[in-house]
């Protein structure tokens, strides 16, 4: 797809996604990691109006002198943050002054595409492209967001009046073999990546299998009903530590406390499909898991050797389901949407890594700390976002993702 | 004016204050302490549906089965309640539906109160009563809640879009003198009032002094220029660790740190007008200020003793002007509207305190610890909800109230 | 007694009451409202150094630079304070220091009573018997804070290595009398008070009945029984938000939630005596046990006007038992000593109070916000600190003193 | 060293670590990440109790039935733990008790390993093995807390009544070259190792070069002189979150801002040496110097590969130096005792890598979250304790250890 054309999709994409909201809803911002879908709609335009027009475009007047600050996530290279637990209390401007400014948005850089003309033409449309694949990950970050927002509300809303589609019945794990030895990772060709993707090196994998689908429901039951969160034997120190004081006794969506459980999803409160992939489970839940399933969680290295070898199809952002689906043919090995996996690797600078030049720089490198590699995509991301190098990242006691567990074990 | 008619018009005022808002407005919580307008506009209507008609009309239909504890405030006798910090999550109900449930009660006890024939009506009429007044309440609680949640937005939006209204200049300060002895306080009479203004009883007080007007912005401004905020003997210890901790420098509205102050209000940013009353000051400083000025904050006896000369007039929520007016005149004391005025008393039972029977009775006395008496009534408090024994009560160090400094001495 | 038998006596006493402890508890700080014994002995000797010898005595050599920050508690009009929570972490100066350091004050003080030569002796003298007024009120602390320290030891160390003497049965309540009218309040005459006793004034009282004797453990444990904790009716409203937080069943130093209920007490853990007065328990639960009981607190008024007629006399520091004696006998009120009794009244200043001159001044008036007024003395204060007019003051949640309930009822 | 007196030697070197104390020293605890003294002598006694008496040793009478909890770390597989941030509380047992409760053990243990007839021996001794190790590894402890906890009284009181040895010189840094490649690392052979050291397995290496020595105090000095603390573009966002919520500017026990920088030593307050390794930086401050430095921090691996080919020697906890000395020798790489050194490498199971069985498996694998490794060992290390293949591991924020900085760079 050429550049413009994507260009026009992703931004379309993200007014199309929110088009089940209420206005009522655009502020929601139920925890600090959280952000309201106004904000996103905002900040998504504020990048291109920041990192395109503002810097080639001539005699470029920013819609909004206060949006600069307001709309900027983190980027302490362009200079001051509004708060981020208070996003949600930016009532103004109200949403058609957001939509105005992603219009005037759109209009200027769609010029500036359409006249091809710019001395540092190349430049612009690399930064483009890094937009929509910015916005895109916004759009699924909308995904969560609204979904942990509207689930602190007890009349439990649904996002989606559409009715859920049904599942059917989960296939027997087996596991796919790996003989180890020097692989290839990171991203390597012509088309675009993050350059926390770069540069492509060889690493040395023990002989290991990989789950050739993800957890269940019912299997994840199968824990919880063998006492996996009274267990501590079971747990990393931390996690089991979070466990204790947070009480948690099941995935965050998880309703019932074992009579009639029911799973909060964006179709609203419905009965807890056992077939569909355990969602919303963070990496200490995965690895307890795990432990009691006498296996482990993959390394992010693990989980890129054997997806090479798959073609990138699986359920996104626009299969007409919000949950994870079932695997139910032998070749739906999930590897790719459904949920995210979490992996076992921390979330580190490949050898030889370079941040890029300038503000932009920050996207990725100083975020390499604390975190851990989640592989693969969700049913909430869409697919032209996702490569097998594609590297996401989340803090271990993240819940609030559509996150699941793929197990490992050596060979 | 009678019942039914004050009904229609207490009730046609919450939705009057409310007509400059915008609907994402309707949504924000900026703390634990204040309420979204919507939370407002509906619990206000719980309160009639739930102590008028669920208890006494006939084959009454709840408007929707989950208001009951989404819109309960804090009455445990009814049950259990949404969480006081998270009101401002609840996008659903959106405005549409609850302008609704306002209509579905408004139309429920008005026909109550034509139909005229239930065998209980006189305990009707005086919870209807209750009602208006409670509601009342919020609607002052409207005010400061969304001058707090606007504040919070760096755009400072205007709630009103009417021109600032000007000033004038303020007079001289002088002293009302009283000489003590034993005075009655509290309420006698036929007219409503609440259950903290009883029963009425007489208090032996000494001869003291107060000032004839409100202190200026002016004034309070010298007491800032004096280092008033960093000299820890003008206060009281709590006082003193809050503005440590919190590193407070003027009253909560005003910005600019000495520089061209400025204040926020509900017209948005203005230039500091060092002619009107100081507003928005806690407990805390309005003691500093009184020391720092030799003098002391009144007992709320030494103001019901001295406002009872005076009538019940002044600047209210209906002056058409949202900031708390100039005393210009000479017979203008300012006891009435204009701003709360804190007083040094406990909010205490009077003699013989009895709360009312059942959940309505949590209405006052649960609330008699930790808080100081205000008395008076402010320029966003409807003049027929006052009273000279009316007792408001906060807490010491709560600053978002249309609150004021009213100076004593001893004699 | 002369004030030179007096220092001396009070001087040793503070050792007296420390000498059953191991060196190691001298340090200890459970929460930041206590100190560490140690700390109390520096304290002591510091409020003499500093308010007596540095300001009279000629060529004084401070004992050491650091102490005036390390030992000042809150007296903001000397200067800086060592951060109250961290006073357990001053392991140095060690407890052979800190003796010698009062030694050093011992002899300079009593050397410059002896002289009895200097110019300003009347002023000297003044302030020698605020010292030992103030150290007596840090033996107080002493007990109470220990035992609070102790107690969170799973060991529960005794104190006091003597055996607990035993009690008695306590005799039925019954209710003494009061007509009200105008009573006389504060302090007159010529000894020693605290400012906050003064100025000496009248009061208007209705007439009232104060119980005969404090509520035993075996009342309360019947309020316990009955749901006390459990109903929120029975509780003023931040009183049940701190049931609710902390999941408080009963009283701070019962042990055993209904089976065999135990009570720490300075001779370890005992079986809970239930003839005794229940103690450690807090406004909220003296407020809620007065309701359930139809009762009140009384105010501190009617405190003292029923006190005044009664000789000061009870169970005090030199009783021989650690804890609050049982009243057996008719004349035995329990007025004096036993427990400190809470009081509806908040602690603020009389009519014309003027708190001293300099940093002395910091002592009571600054204190006059959000605590309440308890009355009577306890089981470990002096008798020689107390009077009918004397205030002690406390934070309505605050459990660990030796606080318990004396009933009220309107007549 | 035979095992019986590898014993008696570090049971010998834990008393003899203490004897510059007091008696009240042996309760600090100035925050929860740190133990005191008296606690660290407890519970490297319980753990051989726990782990060796209690489970071998014939009719084993139990030393004091409340230490099994008092003194579990953490031990969810034994059972309850005292709360350790209230470690410092337990002013009972006293010290001569503790003394006692080890004089116990030893004598214990002796003798079991005296008889050598135990039908267990060799998982004894092996159990007695690894308690020495445990030992060490809490006599490294004791130096770091009690460093943090004197560091706390503003007298600054110094660990060691010794003065304090001079230090010398700084060589110029250059740098030790690796080609990279298939590298051994983890243990192998038969001595000691912790389970987290296992199985030995290959890892691919990119060329690179670490430095030859630890960055000294001056050259961080230029770092915090060219803005290092002011500038979030050195820093990974989560140390940047702590710098500006810390207001850090300066490594832990460096005082006096910039003029005349003082730093806290294990000898009091001494003048900022400049030519010695910048100690007690947490990894954030590790990873910006870096940065700054057109550096990076080395993996484990990399140091591992790099060390394997130097002998372990270097400045251990018999130095006689309580601080990290200098570099002055072209062959003293510094890569052994003086500081530990962070590497970038997440705490990570090895492939393969199994938990020892039973409570004992807690030791390592539970703690494999969200930590760095460290390696090489300090100057307040015991040389025994050490290997090529150990991981120490903190948490990135932490500050209190003797970490410091060996950069690393690509090739």
């Amino acid at each position: 797809m050429d550049l413009r054309e994507r260009f026009k999709q992703v931004r379309a994409d993200s007014k199309r996604f929110c088009e089940p909201l209420e206005v009522e809803d655009y502020c929601l911002q139920a925890m600090a990691n959280t952000s309201p879908p106004k904000w996103h709609l905002a900040h998504t335009s504020w990048f291109f109006e920041t990192f395109v027009l503002k810097t080639f475009a001539r005699d470029y007047q920013p819609f909004h002198p206060a949006f600069e600050v307001l709309f900027n996530s983190y980027y302490n290279g362009i200079g001051a943050q509004h708060p981020r637990p208070e996003r949600g209390l930016l009532s103004r401007p109200v949403l058609s002054e957001v939509l105005a400014y992603r219009q005037h948005v759109d209009q200027q850089v769609e010029q500036m595409l359409d006249a091809n003309d710019h001395p540092q033409y190349a430049r612009i449309a690399e930064l483009v492209e890094l937009g929509t694949h910015h916005e895109q990950q916004h759009q699924e970050l909308f995904f969560t967001d609204i979904k942990y927002s509207l689930a602190r509300n007890p009349l439990y809303p649904a996002y989606s009046g559409e009715p859920a589609p049904g599942g059917g019945a989960s296939r027997p794990l087996t596991w796919l073999e790996h003989p180890g030895g020097t692989v290839d990772v990171g991203h390597r060709g012509e088309g675009f990546c993050f350059d926390n993707e770069l540069p492509a090196h060889p690493v040395l994998l023990q002989a290991f299998a990989l789950a050739d689908r993800l957890v269940t429901c019912g299997e994840y039951l199968a824990f919880i009903d063998d006492a996996g969160y009274q267990r501590p034997e079971l747990w990393l120190s931390d996690g089991w530590q979070q466990v204790c004081e947070q009480d948690w006794r099941a995935p965050l969506y998880w309703l019932g406390e074992g009579r009639d459980w029911q799973e909060y999803t964006l179709y609203g409160l419905l009965p807890l499909d056992l077939e569909r992939p355990v969602a919303h489970v963070n990496a200490y839940e995965a690895d307890a898991y795990a432990r009691w399933a006498e296996a482990r969680l993959p390394s992010e290295f693990e989980w890129e050797a054997v997806a090479s070898g798959h073609e990138l199809q699986g359920q996104f952002a626009d299969s007409g389901d919000w949950r994870p689906a079932v695997a139910t043919a032998k070749e739906d090995t999930q590897l790719h949407g459904g949920l995210w996996e979490w992996t076992s690797s921390a979330y580190s600078p490949y050898p030889g890594y370079q941040a890029a030049e300038g503000a932009v720089g920050e996207y990725n490198g100083k975020f390499m700390a604390n975190q851990l590699v989640l592989r693969g995509g969700s049913c909430v991301s869409s697919r032209s976002q996702l490569r097998n190098s594609y590297r996401n990242f989340f803090y271990p006691p993240d819940r609030w993702q559509f996150s699941g567990i793929r197990l490992a074990q050596w060979r």
